[in-house]
């Protein structure tokens, strides 16, 4: 093993996953509003594992076969499936022991490019601090993968990767690239008040016209599971209690 | 025309630039640790033209049919030509009226990228005021393309994509995307002391570790030069006097 400490380095955008892939790192896929908070709901409200799909017609092929499927694409819930990707849709009975379908306009795009790195894990603020504790345990490199907007930027998603930056750099001594380094600056800066900070932000105005500022509040809030979403053989498993 | 105020948008990657490129917008080239800073300072001493090329076989291509030719990876000037991308190096008579031709690491790839573009031109903070006169004027969008280093995010590069994003949103009233607003807050965090905020970069720590220590202080230098190079025909010229 590398006897440096383990590096962090951000990845700004799915399409440039590529760039930052190597060997033996683990990958925290990110995608703050909505799909990645939306996920770690669903494993605090007793979902069984999640399927996370790229394309609607992968996700209608599923719902055919009696799953329960979750679809966004723009903001918006497809209609004809079970939920979008508002958290408050997992907060269900319904899905209590079952494997769920899930497909997203950014998130599960992400999800699908680093399927083959060496561990993926899914990041959120309402997972943060079990995620970070887990990190630390695994003593290997991290690339935090921002799911963006569309293969662009966004303000959201590389806040998440911030925070994680800041505490891990601060409490466990590991190194940080430039674009990790970048985040931890605008954390920091940005810490008092997140949802202040994301004012200005391009997918907080799309969502705000769309009436889900609720969302956007909750996708801000730190540490509501313990759950640690894990890619095992293309499904998402809970791996809390490693 | 567009009503509203021009928008800025930043990609920090050459590799991502297809997700980036919109018709009839501007692209200002940035690769400030050393490529657009050296170009920069070659007009300011007095070069004709420079043509950009991305090979090391192109740029011998030239020396062979007797052009002044400049090339440099991985932060060192290649054995057999005239000079690196140090801009000291391009502060000599030598080059007076002369058409000068350079590869670099990653400058020129980018260069290389945009070249399609409605209008490309180089940025510095060698020559930070004009450029931000100038892209006022146009009142068209900008993208801010940042080198990196190698395809990845680099601190550097971004802080200099801050500074503009930051003068022409505040003075000028450009709207501004997720990717420059990010990079207006890091640079309002860093302006009172770029260096310092450069300390942990990899590629400061790079080019420190070669000895080119007062390159850097020089590329972080503001308004060495009135002249905007800008790309017309595959050739850099100056546009200073439009």
């Amino acid at each position: 093993m590398d006897q440096q400490p383990p590096l962090i380095e951000v990845c700004f955008s799915p399409f440039l996953y590529p760039v930052y892939e190597r060997e033996g790192q683990i990958v925290v896929v990110i995608d703050v509003l909505r799909a990645t908070s939306a996920i770690c709901t669903a494993f605090e409200h007793g979902v069984k594992s999640m399927i996370p799909v790229a394309s609607l017609e992968e996700a209608a092929a599923y719902k055919q076969q009696g799953y329960l499927v979750g679809a966004e694409r723009d903001g918006l819930a497809i209609e004809g499936f079970d939920f979008g990707n508002s958290p408050f849709g997992y907060m269900s009975d319904r899905i209590k022991g079952k494997t769920v379908v899930i497909t997203t306009t950014n998130g599960t795009q992400a999800l699908n490019m680093a399927r083959n790195a060496h561990s993926v894990v899914i990041g959120a603020f309402t997972n943060f601090t079990p995620l970070c504790s887990w990190l630390t345990k695994q003593n290997r490199n991290v690339l935090l993968l921002c799911s963006g907007w569309k293969n662009r930027f966004n303000l959201e998603d590389t806040l998440f990767a911030g925070a994680v930056a800041d505490l891990l750099s601060r409490e466990n001594g590991f190194r940080l690239g430039d674009g990790a380094l970048a985040t931890k600056y605008l954390y920091q800066n940005a810490s008092t008040n997140p949802y202040r900070f994301l004012h200005n932000s391009s997918h907080k105005a799309r969502l705000a016209a769309l009436g889900l500022k609720d969302d956007i509040k909750y996708c801000l809030s730190f540490d509501k599971t313990k759950h640690i979403p894990k890619l095992i053989n293309g499904e998402l498993v809970s791996i809390s209690s490693e």
